[in-house]
């Protein structure tokens, strides 16, 4: 953890798992200490923790706590409790592969014939080196991304995808703390991010962490943003990519890359390879998580309007491949992804 | 007022100014009674009332408002003071132009010569005609709108140019009554509209005044749901048009126009002639208001983030003429609307 990289969201304590509570940011930093895996599960569904990566980490130290909370249990009793964990930990979001991804890496800890103490011990291994790796990887992603960041650039991102939302340093934020160390931005741009506001209050708290300064704007207000103010890059995570390369993102990424086409402004998204769904062929397989009507009604304890009857509220969309100028992963950054470029990524070498 | 026509914003009633208070609604439907023009200016500037055609009405009762209470001062202070006055109505908003206008039509009450019963007498029946037109237009309007509107359409608005933003019926709620009541709409879609809301707020609750239900989405939502739902028309009012047919509408709008551009959805813009700048060449030379942070880093009395440094919260935007499919005014519907079609509805005839 250098400069511009003072944040980590997800701490590994001696048997149990400390989440920092991302819900009561940025007026409380509170950390959540969890010791059984319904318990992160639901802490993931109520967006205790979101972003992709850190959900996959997550989710995995949520599988060890199951292997610990069920150590001393008679075999078959322990393999039914465990699968029960890990569906849970599955299906605790729909959108983000990672998690599915992150719990078939720490699943290879359970080998047939394998003692329970041993399996631990592999699995607390292997969701180390997931949180570590995501890490590095975000680095990596740092570099590419930030060698496509010209001198004086104008950079917009939306949602969170910073140290908040991987294991630290951050997917699209990485690139930008690392195109900032470099004096390459001159202004970084926030979408506030609705319904749940992750750009008004994770990005913007997390870059003053760091000491770069971010401008707030509403949703709506990127269109005129982009006229404006010369924007240079819109620059977002991913929560799934499918393999001909379409982006299933937090909503309004569709929207922002739809801009770009319409303004001098070119489309990035930072996304590791944990991000890419080999069983996705493109978006059209990409499930999109539609969640409570209450986030648009109510803010907190403040009612907006509480006699709506009709609310849809899809929380991710599909930005289509053709709409991504550069898709940066940890291996390699890929101009204008499209289902070769993206299948070559899992080519041997 | 017939059928999906109940909703009416500003009432005259003995020499006071009644206005349905917008920033309470959905929750409080509270009337505030003013009787100054410097209260009817501040009311305008505190979003009391808002919308345009609303400004513009609630501007010219204010004029009168003045003229009343300085009926008794002796002439010259007379003329200073309702000078003062017409300046706070003109400056209490920037962008919308009906408020010039408006001002400018009562203003013609004021005649060298005349006695101030006089005035106030023909400034009465000029805001009366001015209301009242206004609510014609819009009639007139909705009917030229609805007949671009095919059976089964689904369509989407954003912010409110409904009753509340104007005389009464509205613009582009206007447009959806009369197309709604036709039996031609499928579904209406309203964005909640950042910062202020006033889709959730507004939009949706005076819709339901007249049993038309709405759903409800984020800003950012307007993408995906333009791909998911096969949105027929996106539908909105204008602030301010120029000559060139550019749109200053409430923030977003253009967003919503671009996504026009690359899905299969059109663009209608519903506005009276009150709205058109003749000393607007083009959107450079429209002024675009720009609000306060609080707007983004605080709901009510809820805390989003208060430490927020930078917020850049314009709430108003340029939509290209050339984003627009249909402009409707009272006096025709302009397909693809340019310098030259729109410099035509103000020749003779």
């Amino acid at each position: 953890m250098g400069d511009y990289d003072k944040v980590r969201p997800i701490n590994w304590q001696e048997n149990e798992l400390l989440l920092l509570d991302q819900r009561l940011l940025p007026q409380k930093q509170e950390w959540l200490c969890l010791s059984t895996a319904p318990a992160v599960a639901q802490a993931i569904k109520d967006l205790v923790v979101r972003g992709a990566p850190a959900i996959g980490i997550t989710a995995a130290w949520g599988f060890v706590l199951s292997l610990l909370q069920h150590r001393e249990v008679e075999d078959s009793e322990q393999r039914k409790r465990i699968a029960e964990d890990l569906r849970l930990l599955a299906d605790a979001r729909p959108t983000a592969v990672n998690l599915v991804w992150a719990l078939g890496e720490v699943g290879r800890a359970l080998q047939p014939g394998r003692d329970i103490n041993t399996s631990i011990e592999t699995a607390i291994a292997i969701a180390t080196d997931l949180q570590a790796g995501d890490v590095s990887a975000n680095y990596r992603m740092g570099e590419l991304g930030a060698g496509y960041i010209q001198p004086n650039s104008v950079v917009l991102t939306h949602c969170n995808a910073g140290s908040l939302a991987t294991g630290g340093y951050g997917t699209a934020l990485g690139v930008i703390r690392k195109a900032w160390s470099e004096g390459l931005i001159s202004e970084v741009y926030a979408c506030e991010t609705r319904p749940w506001l992750q750009g008004a209050r994770l990005t913007v708290w997390e870059l003053q962490q760091d000491g770069i300064p971010a401008t707030l704007i509403t949703d709506s207000a990127a269109a005129w943003l982009l006229a404006e103010k010369s924007v240079d890059w819109v620059i977002t995570g991913a929560d799934r990519v499918a393999l001909n390369g379409d982006v299933a993102n937090k909503i309004g990424t569709r929207s922002l890359a739809a801009l770009c086409q319409l303004h001098s402004t070119k489309m990035m998204v930072v996304a590791p390879l944990s991000t890419i769904d080999i069983d996705a062929a493109s978006g059209l397989d990409i499930p999109i998580e539609t969640r409570a009507a209450a986030e648009l009604t109510h803010f907190g304890d403040c009612v907006i309007n509480d006699s709506i009857a009709s609310v849809w509220n899809p929380v991710f969309d599909i930005t289509p491949a053709s709409w991504v100028d550069v898709l940066v992963t940890e291996k390699v950054a890929i101009e204008l992804p499209n289902a070769d470029s993206v299948a070559a990524l899992f080519a041997a070498g």
